[in-house]
């Protein structure tokens, strides 16, 4: 992999991409097939059955039925009407790209079905679902729903009875890290599920996260983008070798060979003689509610498997990196830091020129990491915020929104990149010039709630969902907040969103050393301005106190020091700063030269 | 009531208090009653059917049997051989008071039972409980831990079949609050709780908890030490008047009337037979099963009833407190900071004499409480702890480990009382002369927290589960905390412990208008010496920030500033300190005279 697979990011408005006019026919000839098959309303989910963030494009039914193409949503056709139900992200989005006479777009809390989805269908009908796309949970949740109107029922995909041009599996290349990345080896990270199996008394474990699967087996793909996934499955059995599931197409002799001795290698059209196998010989099998299709639960329950419902056992190992993980993430995080420093010092000699769109802006950052070659990909979709646009904290600029910096907007860039050696993350909100007392009240805030879980020690055992609200606190004492979690998971090149790890209310797995998590309050003025500061932390034991953790910084680039009102800092928490930025200077100054290392000088400077 | 019936706090030693030759006929006629009954053991709980944290004479089979005295354990007598479990804090009290050769002493986790509970049972045996002292949850974890080995059976008391001289029920007078104490009418009360019936399709509610019934009737007794309960049951139905069952001798003429056209009441042994009406008739009958007795579950069950089991719907109704109970709280801490004043400026005056003990410091203590007659109990035993006594968080000092302060000993008084305005429960920490930077850096910090929660603002849905880390983070920061919650919540004449509102990682309901819960951060050093500074505070809405809360102090006395390292708090802490000590001042000041008005004018001067 080289830099020339790093993607340039896309702009397309997606008013220009939908392509309404394909509804009506794809509506029509799914209604076929739902008559054919005796039903009254199909089931399409955004998600495939690995759940990413990102699906490939032969996963991208909801797409290809009804022309929305956001990230979430979920369809439920019905004999006569249809209904697109979305977040408030895709409020605008939904019905810019569907035929909104034919669909009918309906917003709810998490994007979810809501009671309108009765509206759908006939009274005493029969909705269809493939169970491969759907967790358990997710179906009970729309049975009862439904319940006392229309029934459910499993079926294949009607959706791809009538796909004639579908696209085939994504089949990219599938490397393995070497031992200087991973830290171990698969057959060791393989002994450890197995232990955890026995000693849950479970025979075997399904997974069905790419994510897990790559982890297990130091393996590493490009089958969707900004995440460097293998789409497979793969039955990990308490003894013994794994197996993994993948297309043909991907099984190689080379694979094989890479394999040998570690995991056999089938064809995922196996997968279900494999559970219904498990289940004929009465196996007891651990599977994740959360994330396992119900095709995999079902298949293994029919067949006489008794179940185990737990959090895929691969999770909370993956979330401790080893040495060697974290030598690379810091080495991918030093790269970051050039490239970032090099796009700082470009923004601060354009902004003031008062042409620099959002755009450019993306194209620029995505220009300086392209520069070092290991960076094979952004780790999800740059935003690219001026001004108003910084208080959508889903933004993702499209040459309709794109909007030109004027002197005094701030701009907040959230971005990221996988490099061969590690995942990034970052955010910066950056001054173009003047800047209301108001803004540098708020960003003082949010860099002291930043500062305060930065500096945070706590003993083992302490949970995200307890420390959240040192980042919010300083927001709370003047009446307002962020609607978002102050820090997710983040994976070692894979995912830069990952579990069961994070910084918000509602995480309650205790961090343990080697997790690496992202640190990023902010504050969002409607039509305004929006401020975020982000880094990624990871995990350490305490250097003086045994029993207690802390955290070390991964991230190095300068934090906008123009939008800070010092007065508000306390001596430590200016203290933090400097050494932070004098961190900075020490390791990416030697790195950068002429008028971005004079700028860099400026930029890591005492406050 | 008056102040004569604030009863003297009794200093008698465990072991003096032991009564160890009772031991051995009172095991041998519980085993002829286990045997005629064709049972292999008994379980006999420290707690009665109303699960409160003080037991009448009538309900302490555990003290009967066993001899010992102490406020949670449980016994299960084998045929053979006993056992007595008992957590951490009465590892030394219960084998001081039981006949250790009789009956083994067990420490577990939580006073619950543990896996050596099948060495007391024959395999194959059989293990009677009267199943009005247990929740259907602790009989469930009981069996699991028997399974296999024994099997466990509901049955009459067999305590009861063989203590002849069992105390009669206690039969208090009982009282009912004035509408300027209460605020809200009973009927008023009872209409929202039927509300919420209504809301959840249920029929009815079987209140087992008297500080639920106690609160829902306005009705205040004295049937238990520390806690103004009248103990009895409550059926209260969807529509139509609720019926309290009481033992028959507190059934009068005179309550009759004064609940006419509120509550019927009943004689306590027809409640078994009111459920199982309610079984017959199909009703849904909402319990808690937290706290109801199995007795009660099955009951209802066997005739019939659908159960739904959720928290008993009192609680959260009850932790609001309103005007006129806030009103009430707030004249009881007028009354409590007097005294407090007068036994503060007592103290100093007389810890430099060297003479002082901690049964003295107790004994002072009440008797300038006692000087207000409407004081008419403490909400609890006084925790009085010198130099290293201090570092026991439940330390109750008896003759045998009273102690002389020393000076330079740090002392801990934690102490309550029960107004018949309301309750109160303050911890102070205080000097007696010299004191160590260590012990003056960990004061500070327990400070620091303690005013971190005081001045918290906090959006509406926060929890204390979230807010906890603010009292303790000063003290992680040095690698130490404390293993307590931060708060409890407080009833406002009723128990000084309540749910469902605290501060503690455990604590997931949300903070609302009139809580009142108390703010108690510590630091225990083991062996030397123990700090606690708790203030009562009560939650209101943000003055400044609509769909914001905040804290007021309720709590009216002075923190010890010869403890504090001032060049630890910062400016606004400072600021905090000397406008919670002015308020102090102003007002207790005018109520106080003399040496008692010098002492507090200095100890709540400015920082």
């Amino acid at each position: 992999m080289t830099a020339q697979n790093f993607p340039a990011t896309v702009f397309q408005s997606f008013e220009d991409k939908a392509d309404k006019k394909n509804v009506a026919p794809r509506l029509a000839a799914l209604r076929g097939a739902m008559a054919k098959a005796g039903v009254d309303g199909f089931l399409i989910p955004r998600a495939d059955a690995h759940r990413g963030e990102s699906v490939p494009e032969s996963e991208a039914r909801l797409a290809y039925v009804t022309g929305f193409t956001g990230s979430a949503g979920l369809a439920l056709i019905g004999t006569d009407k249809a209904g697109l139900f979305v977040d408030s992200r895709y409020t605008l989005q939904a019905p810019a790209q569907t035929d909104t006479n034919l669909i009918t777009v309906i917003e709810t809390d998490r994007g979810g079905l809501n009671a309108e989805s009765k509206s759908l269908i006939r009274e005493g009908g029969t909705v269809a679902y493939d169970p491969w796309l759907h967790t358990p949970g997710e179906i009970r949740d729309t049975a009862k729903l439904l319940d006392g109107h229309a029934s459910l029922v499993a079926s294949p995909n009607l959706v791809d009875s009538v796909w004639a041009d579908r696209p085939g599996a994504p089949v990219s290349t599938i490397e393995f890290l070497g031992h200087n990345r991973a830290g171990r080896t698969a057959n060791e990270k393989i002994a450890e599920i197995q232990a955890a199996l026995i000693a849950d008394h479970a025979d075997a474990t399904v997974l069905t996260l790419p994510e897990s699967i790559c982890w297990l087996l130091n393996m590493r793909g490009r089958d969707v983008p900004n995440t460097p996934f293998v789409l497979g499955f793969a039955i990990v059995p308490a003894t013994g070798a794994p197996t993994l599931y993948l297309e043909p197409a991907k099984i190689t002799e080379e694979l094989t060979k890479a394999l040998d001795g570690v995991a056999r290698i089938d064809a995922s059209i196996n997968l279900a003689d494999a559970l219904v196998a498990l289940g004929k010989a009465a196996k007891v099998v651990w599977i994740d509610p959360a994330t396992a299709p119900e095709a995999v639960a079902v298949s293994l329950k029919d067949a006489g498997a008794t179940l185990i419902e737990k959090r895929d056992p691969v999770l909370l190992p993956k979330s401790r990196k080893n040495a060697a993980e974290l030598a690379g993430m810091r080495e991918a995080h030093h790269l970051d830091g050039v490239a970032l420093a090099k796009f700082l010092a470009w923004f601060d000699a354009e902004a003031p020129k008062g042409e620099l769109t959002e755009i450019a802006i993306v194209t620029a950052l995505e220009a300086f990491r392209r520069e070092e070659e290991t960076c094979v990909d952004a780790s999800f979709d740059t935003i690219s915020g001026a001004g108003a646009n910084g208080a959508i904290v889903h933004y993702r600029v499209t040459e309709k929104t794109d909007r030109t910096l004027h002197s005094g907007d701030i701009m907040l860039v959230d971005s990221g990149a996988q490099y061969l050696s590690g995942t990034t993350d970052i955010t910066r909100t950056i001054s173009t010039g003047s800047s209301t007392p108001e803004q540098r009240d708020r960003y003082t805030r949010v860099l002291k709630g930043m500062i305060a879980i930065s500096t945070a020690i706590f003993p083992k055992g302490t949970t995200g969902g307890q420390i959240d609200i040192l980042a919010r606190q300083f927001l709370w004492q003047d009446g307002v907040t962020y609607n978002h979690g102050t820090g997710h998971g983040v994976g070692a090149y894979l995912g830069v969103h990952e579990g069961p790890v994070g910084i918000a209310s509602r995480y309650t797995a205790p961090f343990e050393v080697g997790n690496v998590i992202s640190n990023e309050p902010g504050y969002y003025k409607a039509g305004e301005y929006g401020i975020r500061i982000e880094n990624l932390i990871t995990v350490v034991e305490s250097a003086k106190f045994p029993g207690y953790l802390q955290f070390e910084t991964l991230t190095l680039a300068p934090i906008d020091k123009r939008l800070i009102d010092t007065a508000l800092l306390t001596v430590s928490e200016k203290a933090w700063l400097d050494a932070y930025h004098q961190s900075v200077w020490d390791e990416i100054g030697p790195k950068v030269a002429g008028s971005v290392k004079d700028w860099l000088k400026g930029a890591t400077s005492a406050v």
